[in-house]
C-alpha cells in the first residue's frame, strides 16, 4: 500500500498532476507489484516563497 | 514525543479538526505512554486535484 | 482517503502500534467520515540520537 | 525542483528502486517540466508492523 | 542531498523563510558536510486550526 | 510549534545530529520567533539504496 507524496512549487495544471499521478502509480503497480487501488498519491504545492535550493528561495532565483 | 501528520482532502470543518486532533492525542497518551504536552498533530490539507487513488485524481472519481 | 504517518522513537511494541492504528483509524471514520478501507496510518521510528526537543536530543536528555 | 517521498513495505530489492526512482524521475521531468538534475526521490520503508490500512497491521492481514 | 521540511503556523514573513533557509542549509553544510546546491528547505505552512499541541488546536488556546 | 524532519543519508555521526538539531532550533528561535521548547527535529535516515537524485540511485552514483 505505497503512498507517494510529492512536494513542488504550485503552479503545475490539474491536467499535469493528473498524468504524474498515472505514471507514479502504474511504475509501483509494474516495478514494486503494488495493488493499484491501493497507491495513494498526493501533491503538496508550495509557493516560491516557501522553497530552497542552496540556501536561496526560490523567489530570489534569477531566471536561467 | 510523536507528532502525527495527517494527509486529507480539504474541507473538514474546525471542530472536525478539533475532535480528531483530541482523539489521536488520547491514543498516544493512553496507549503509547506518551506526555500529552509534547504530542503535535498538523493537518495537511489538499484539494481534490492534488489527491489521486489507483492512479485516479479524486476530482475524476465519480461519486459513490 | 486520509493518510496518517505518526513519527515517534522507537521501541513501541507491536501490540502498541495495532491500538494506536485501530483509534486513529476509528477518529477519522467517526469524525471526519472516511472510508474505513481507505485510511492509511504508517509510523516512522526513530532512535534517540534521531529525535530532538528544545535543540537537544533525547539520547542527551536527563530522564525525569 | 520537486521532492518525492516514497513510503512502503520494507522488502524491494535495491533494483526495483532503481526502477521506480527513473520512473518517476522521467514523469516529473516529462509532465511537470522539472529539472532532472533537480528531483529526488526518497524511499521510506516500513515494516509490516509499522503500517496499517482499514484500521489493521499489515502484519495482521491474511493473505489473499 | 538532505532535504528538509519546516511546518510552522503560517504566517512568517518571505524575510524569515529566507533567513532560517540560509542558517538550515549553513548548517547542513557545516556540521553534514552536505553539498550547498543539493540541499533543499521546503516549508509547510498551516493554519491555527489545522495544528494542535497536547490535544488542543492553536486557534483554541489562550494566548500566554 | 514548528516540526522540522530532516531527510538524509545515513551515516552521519551523534554528534553531528546533535550540532543540526541546535542550530536549526537556534534559527527557528530567532528568526521565527518559535519558543525553544516547542521546536522539534527528526532525523529520517535512509540507505544509499533509498535515495536517488536526478534518476540516480546514490549506491550507483560515481564518487566525483
Amino acid at each position: 500500500m505505497p503512498l507517494v507524496q510529492v512536494t513542488m512549487l504550485e503552479g503545475r495544471t490539474a491536467d499535469q498532476k493528473r498524468k504524474i499521478a498515472q505514471r507514479i502509480t502504474d511504475a509501483m503497480v509494474e516495478e514494486a507489484g503494488a495493488r493499484r487501488e491501493a497507491i495513494m498519491v498526493a501533491f503538496h504545492e508550495v509557493s516560491k516563497e516557501s522553497y530552497a535550493s542552496g540556501g536561496v528561495l526560490m523567489v530570489d532565483k534569477q531566471p536561467k
